[in-house]
């Protein structure tokens, strides 16, 4: 049945609440509700959180999304990682009603002795209703473990304090009973005109209290939600994806190929750290098959020291519980992610659940396998073309054994300290098989983290998201046009973004999309600033700073030369010595994002009008969530980019800014400094900008108040 | 945990599936939900309904609704009233798998005779797998009472039967189980070329009995949704408002007026029903409040032979529960009833729940009423607006005793024949009351319909819908440019049909709409057209048919010399004698609605392009629905209709059809008969038309075939 008074469409909701939402450590992101009643009474709404000790909050106020939208919000951030649960309160809220009636009755001495006698009659409820629980604090907030929340609009929140026990309580005092009693009694009081009398219930204060201590009537409460905290990397991270064979390999004519090791390729991470990257994330590292291994450029006829796809996994040597002996040992593996560690990054390793011919598992399970009727095995197809190197799994004939062996599969990488697995093409598996495995290791250890790389339809890609996944590939790469890019980012940070996360690669081994082929170095960078400054997890494929862009044929999206079938050792210290590499920009790119925590977020992306279809403008900003002692000057964290999207051609534009998105008034002038180029330049809501592609294809802003001499 | 082949986002589902979804007998309407699955194989879907008695029906076959979209959908229709249940279920088709890549491979001789191996394989299983239970039955369907289904693209739906009993089901034998294991012997045999044998796989005979006879690997079942069922009025009727005190009522100068009764109210009903109308709406019928009474157009200074407003319930000659002395007795009341029902039609009473000072409960009930600091009930009030003829009912100081006392009154007129009820304002009441109540009557008397008269704000709208109201009142009065019919009444008959079911009356004794009040009789003619053509259920309010159209002042929407505050008796038969009624025209409507049961869904509105924004199109269609062997070959019922917005001027305008939706290729041509004018045109997609609000302001077209000859 409907409560009292009904609370409706809660979000962030998740397939009606039988799913958690998920957020970050120190997310910040809004709840809200449809919340409404009967006649013209005033209701209020708020938001009650338990954290994953089971300690309840307080009552965070909400506050009316838009006028007659009968939708209320309040924005929050969940400090702890663990399961959260939220309820939404509503009530009806007496005072208010009073206060709306009154000010319109006693100006026009409408009953106006009995309007204050029933105003007084209201304050004295309130006074016996005050807890000292609600109380604000003597001294700063309590603990940094409380859930902080701020309404959307109008409403400011009571300040109040986080509550470690119940003990820790009472031991709040203030003097609000008292104060509220003091209001009753002033409305009373007949030796003063109503209209002065009414206006003590009018004041400031008067409000703040009953913030703090609210009369509410009806309360009514929702079911509860869940939100399920994750740490800040499955928020917030830089990606940087190579492979490990090719750092340190020897490729000299006329002698065989030599393959880079572990300990050639963590020669490789100082560089990549210096890059601000916190994620390295390694292809397959397991030994790989010889029956129809691929040779270069994906041919069928290999030479014989091709190293074959690293997808293609298993061989003599093991399957995927073993490392490829060209590589190293575990110790040596173990030593990779000791010195990544020690970088401050962390390490992603690919979980491919595919097995060449060779692999341990074809003798030894068969049934794991999809048996033909000749009895063979049947290898992957997509008829007419055969993929006779990858016999893929069958998940159905054994489902505990096949489930059984990739769990500890999983967790034996996870006791040699990999704490993040990109899953490969996770569509093409049971998504019920996904759900089990990652509820599985969410029990023991939540910090794992699972990225699905499923390139596939919305359908199946939301749900793996639903069911557990962390972070998903995104469509980002084919996303190049003004509308393309607002579209779908738009649609990654606010109609999905409860649960499902963008991981953002500007390329990977298999995508080099024809606007980075035909649009040189600017291309580069305009999909680098976009990526790195609109979404919070971004990630580049080795070979990205030197701008490669050739594909192996017209119209093919695959690298030529690929390095999924070949050694591909760079010199990339010639590279940057020569200045032809894009490091420095992307470190610049990286610090920024490590010191700005409004592109650590994901839902906070607004974009703005342009008048031109070439130039994209947005910005980010978390309020008030910046030390406010900085030079922002109570604007919290804004970050305003605009980039030409044009790889070839100067644009200008005039770019009219949605002030209140920047937490600004409309008539605000402010200072831009461009971070990538040093300038700056006085703006309002209405701005002109000229990008030249091959100087600075973007602006990257950050905003400050004028000077008074300015003025 | 999701299922082995995810179903997600079932439709229609309300509030996840707590609340029940609507449907009136006879109603189509669309299942669907979102199916995938890993991988490259083939999936299929479909729905298991069973009914109000717990008869589970066969299994109807969805399609997918759009390439690539993973959205799948059957439409079905439910032919009796009650609780129905459906569940989704989805399944693995190896079959379908086999014959996508058998038709690459065999062609090419890549593994043709294994492939042929495993088909045969999989037709010996299809054959075990047959039941008798699927099979078709020798004669007709078993039972008009089954749920049929339609799947809305693609594939089409087996033939078959409604299942009475256990018993019943094992009478049907087919040969299909021999006919599939020919099937596997035919793709065995060595004498044939396997390109040959692929054939027989490949048969529409074949294809019809995997239809009958699915293999289906991997099923799974969504949770059960629930869909009541009520009976038809609910959805499609006619609907006509009017005041029995003015029918018959006696004004004279310088007598004192005399009202109309109950007796001489009932003379003007064979004239309604004679216009085509089904149900008769009366405002309130009991008596009115004497203090502080309304004088004409809403006065405060009443004389003393004014009736007052019917909305101020209760005198001392009783309250909810009595009648107006004025009116008659409950002998006269019933009556009144049995000669609506003797004519075809049915009675709607008004729920207004408020009272004015004089009713019963003041006095014996004062705590029902909301009681002031001073000791006096409170009048309604918007503050500086005083309402003093009405006091507002509390429903949380005795919820329990107001509680039965109103399920009394409803019971008390139910007894007397009401089985419909408008409610008055329900918005100002509490949700949660109208929830219980509603299923309380549900229970013991489910022809029981409410009509909620909530002008308000969507979410309290959507909500009174979704907890039981049976019909609401919409915003079409105030709808009249082409895009906002467009939006509105597509939002009716889609967004919200599933559980809010619109009743859309052209004019009520509060609204008479600025397009009425200056466009004129051309104005009257538009909105009826509209309404009736658009919508199943539609109403009018007495006066309509006089095209009445002074509002009691400039820029209000009330009426002059309105009829809430005085007796207005009309003269019906002169006005129609002398041409200035519009009742010709409504009845041609309303038979014109009889005969087409396109027109009786809401669902099946679908609008066409025009090049002219004063010019809207929509069509109404039922596939299939509508009697084959008529000259209408195969379109169904199809209705279409061109409408004038503006009635003032002619307009042209290229009408391009969205040939589909009709039924038709788009290259198709055809006749279009002009019900109301009686001219016909031959058509195609893009039509010329042009229409002149004083003489033909719409076209309302049925469609038919081209006559060979005129071809």
């Amino acid at each position: 049945m409907i409560g009292r008074i009904p609370i409706q469409d809660i979000h962030p909701t998740v397939d009606c609440g039988r799913r958690p939402a998920k957020a970050a450590a120190g997310e910040t992101f809004e709840i809200s509700a449809t919340v409404f009643r009967e006649g013209h009474d005033a209701v209020a709404a708020g938001v009650v959180l338990t954290g994953p000790g089971g300690v309840r909050g307080p009552l965070l106020p909400m506050g009316e999304l838009a006028p007659g939208t009968d939708r209320w919000g309040v924005e929050v951030t969940l400090p702890t990682e663990g399961e959260w649960r939220f309820r939404v309160e509503a009530w009806s809220d007496p005072v208010a009603t009073w206060l709306h009636d009154a000010g319109i009755k006693i100006p026009r001495d409408l009953d106006a002795d009995l309007m204050c006698e029933e105003g007084a009659r209201l304050f004295d409820r309130a006074a016996r209703a005050v807890r000292a629980a609600d109380c604000a604090p003597a001294t700063g907030p309590a603990g940094a473990t409380a859930a902080t929340g701020k309404p959307v609009n109008g409403r400011t929140p009571a300040s109040k304090a986080a509550k470690g026990t119940k003990v820790a309580q009472q031991q709040h005092v203030c003097g609000h009973r008292a104060a509220l009693q003091a209001v009753a009694a002033r409305l009373r009081d007949p030796e003063i005109d109503p209209r002065a009398r009414f206006t003590v219930a009018q004041m400031p204060e008067t409000a703040a209290m009953l913030r703090a201590h609210p009369l509410r009537d009806l309360v009514t409460r929702s079911a509860p939600r869940t939100v399920l905290v994750h740490r800040r990397r499955a928020l917030f991270g830089s990606w940087y994806e190579f492979f490990p064979r090719s750092e340190g390999a020897i490729i000299e004519q006329g002698v065989a190929p030599k393959s880079g090791t572990f300990a050639t390729a963590a020669k490789r991470l100082p560089a990549v750290a210096k890059m601000g990257f916190d994620v390295v994330y390694l292809p397959p590292i397991h030994p790989i098959g010889h029956s129809f291994r691929k040779g270069r450029n994906n041919t069928l006829t290999p030479e014989p020291y091709d190293p074959g796809s690293p997808w293609a996994i298993g061989s003599e040597e093991g399957g995927h519980d073993a490392i490829h002996p060209d590589l190293g040992t575990f110790e040596d593996f173990d030593a990779f992610v000791a010195k990544t560690r020690e970088l401050g990054m962390e390490i992603a390793i690919d979980l491919a659940l595919q097995c060449a011919p060779d692999h341990p598992w074809v003798k030894e399970h068969p049934e794991w396998f999809n048996i033909r009727a000749d009895g063979s095995i049947a290898y992957a197809e997509n008829p007419p073309k055969k993929y006779q190197d990858i016999y893929p799994l069958n998940f159905d004939t054994d489902p505990k054994g096949i489930y059984e062996e990739i769990r500890r599969v999983v967790r034996l990488w996870m006791d040699h300290g990999v704490r993040i697995f990109r899953v490969d093409n996770p569509h093409t598996k049971p998504v019920a098989f996904w759900e089990k495995l990652l509820a599985d290791v969410h029990t023991t250890d939540p910090d794992v983290l699972f990225l699905a790389e499923a390139f596939t339809r919305p359908a199946m890609m939301r749900t793996l998201a639903k069911v557990g996944f962390h972070q998903s590939y995104t469509y980002y790469t084919w996303k190049n046009s003004r509308p393309d890019v607002e579209d779908y980012l738009s649609e990654l940070s606010h109609e999905t973004s409860h649960y499902m996360r963008p991981n953002v690669f500007v390329n990977t081994p298999d995508i080099l999309h024809e606007y980075l082929q035909h649009g040189g170095v600017p291309a580069f960078y305009i999909r680098a600033v976009l990526a790195a400054t609109a979404m919070p997890t971004w990630g580049v494929y080795a070979g990205y700073e030197l701008a490669e862009n050739v594909p192996v044929r017209p119209g093919s999206e695959e690298y030529l030369d690929s390095e999924k079938y070949q050694y591909k050792p760079r010199n990339w210290v010639e590279a940057e010595r020569e200045g032809r590499s894009l490091a420095p920009f992307i470190t610049q790119l990286n610090l920024f994002r490590r010191a700005h925590p409004a592109l650590q977020e994901l839902r906070n992306l607004r974009f703005h009008s342009v008048n031109n279809p070439d130039v994209i403008c947005f910005s980010k900003r978390l309020p008030g969530a910046y030390d406010t002692a900085t030079r922002r000057h109570g604007l919290g964290d804004v970050v305003l980019v605009v980039v030409n999207l044009d790889p070839h051609n100067t644009h200008e534009a005039t770019v009219s800014l949605d002030m209140p998105a920047l937490g600004l008034d409309w008539q605000a002038e402010f200072v831009v400094d461009d971070e990538l180029s040093g300038e700056s330049y006085r703006w309002r809501q209405d701005n002109y900008v000229r990008l030249d592609p091959h100087i600075h294809p973007a602006h990257v802003f950050t905003l400050r108040a004028a000077a008074a001499n300015q003025r």
